[in-house]
């Protein structure tokens, strides 16, 4: 532990808004230092307050510029942001900002506002477990907004939903096949729908084939109907619209959905914990004893590899 | 259990030669039956008789071909042959030949051998845990020899070698990159090289860029030096050659360098089955009264994500 790391002042600091101890906070569920867990157990009794609002969508449909435009359009309200950029492909990590996260450095000197890149090659798929401690960190440091942000690839797009209470899909006029290609599982987990890049070519067709598609959709009596923004991210065109409809979603989820979603969220963390922990004992096992002696049984014929492993999972 | 599914009858009738029952314990294991585990510990007592070889090398190398060839010469000496072949990334499973299989289909009818083809997105990353079990089935029915050949897609290559005595890696002349292309893991894996369509232009080349890439290995004084065998897998020829350096290969590992093998492999199974058990135990918990109890009281700030899974791991 470095000379600074006491975790309880860190948390002390982040709770006063002290950037360096957020950050400093954030690297060590990033490491998944040995105070991880020290980590996690003093942030509880501080989170919960945070709107989590993830933002998913091909690359090329201007999640970064959106992202930017969004904390210029929350920062007005002087809500205090957090942006957690994370990349499941990039072997890159820290606090620097992304190479095309250009926009986002107008807030970099902004106090009310952290932002965080996260390499996220997870242990657990795509995201690591690292990513809803990192939103636990921003959400105790009083962060009102927390933008989740993910380079879109597969599985971590869905991923993402999984973490945030408010999920926005992101298109834009022109990306190859448009709706089409974005229907695998995406549509589904969208609360909100932007059509980025709303003054190109296309943009109302994109819309409309989009409105198709969502009308497509059996939803229950009084269920959200996930709306249709227009934006033009680069000018902050929309971007009032699209923060009335985070905030209607917000209200729609109200106390009670709101409370089941992050139930749903934290029992899928604890599950995930739980499995991580014991791959790592059973990774560990490789000069145990007992592997050892079970193995040499099933080559002698006197038990199977069944059998062997339920011994072992005793032993465990 | 369907009629007749008794599985130490199975057992017994594998063991005397019956095909039918060969197959249908081997459905069991990959079907992942409940009887998976009964299977498993009747076969117990049978195993360790065989000569594991797995096949591998990118497609068009003619794995197929050279695996059909190497059972007509091993049949010649009226050695009882089992095939498996794994197809990583096919849905597709069953007693079925795969489609380009047709030269396998003239030892369909001869009673020495058994031919299996195999689905396998595995649970565990490539090769299901089923394979080690069917090898197991093909070993108990009084297989000399197991002929394990997988479509080469990345890591089931180094899999396969995990799992056999003996691992051929074949090359072809004119593949693109040859033997750079083969480099990744693949060289280091194999036991017996075959440079396959050594009738067409490159052979010699391939031979020699494999010689000066396998000669740069550092090798200890009495290890096993991994021949290069020329073979045109289609007219047989080479294939007398082959066997010769497979049989050099087994008589080479002697009883204490396989059983050193055969334990690795073994202790890597149980520790697969142990993981994949506990995987579904967490999976099975989604109606688990204690997971909710935990995520309500991690959503109400009294815990952690990290303590309530030690806490669930307890009562697991």
């Amino acid at each position: 532990m470095a000379a600074g790391d006491d975790v309880a002042g860190l948390v002390a600091q982040a709770r006063e808004g002290r950037p360096r101890a957020v950050a400093r906070l954030i690297s060590l569920v990033e490491s998944e230092s040995p105070r991880l867990r020290e980590v996690s157990a003093a942030l509880s009794p501080h989170v919960g307050h945070a709107h989590v609002v993830g933002l998913t969508g091909s690359p090329g449909v201007g999640k970064s510029t959106t992202t930017a435009a969004l904390v210029s359009a929350l920062r007005q309200r002087g809500q205090r942001v957090g942006v957690l950029a994370v990349d499941p492909t990039s072997p890159f990590s820290g606090g620097a900002l992304l190479g095309d996260r250009i926009r986002m450095s107008d807030h970099a000197t902004d106090a009310g506002v952290y932002i965080r890149s996260m390499a996220s090659r997870g242990h657990l798929g795509g995201l690591s477990w690292a990513t809803p401690q990192a939103l636990r960190v921003l959400d105790a440091a009083g962060c009102d907004v927390i933008l989740l942000e993910t380079v879109g690839v597969g599985q971590s797009e869905v991923e993402i939903a999984g973490l945030a209470d408010t999920t926005l899909v992101l298109l834009a006029p022109g990306m190859g096949d448009g709706v089409q290609a974005a229907k695998a599982g995406i549509l589904e987990i969208g609360d909100v729908f932007v059509v980025n890049k709303a003054d190109r070519d296309g943009a109302a067709s994109t819309r409309r084939e989009l409105r198709s598609v969502l009308g497509m959709a059996q939803r229950p009596e009084g269920a959200w109907r996930p709306p249709i923004v227009m934006t033009v991210a680069s000018t902050g065109e929309g971007l009032d619209v699209l923060v009335e409809h985070v905030d209607a979603h917000r209200e729609h989820l109200g106390a009670g959905e709101l409370q089941r979603r992050r139930h749903d969220r934290i029992r899928r963390e604890i599950r995930a914990i739980t499995l991580e922990t014991v791959r790592r004992r059973v990774g560990d096992l490789s000069g145990h004893a007992g592997l050892d002696d079970l193995a040499a049984q099933v080559l002698a014929g006197s038990t199977d590899p069944f059998a062997a492993a339920d011994q072992l999972l005793e032993q465990l």
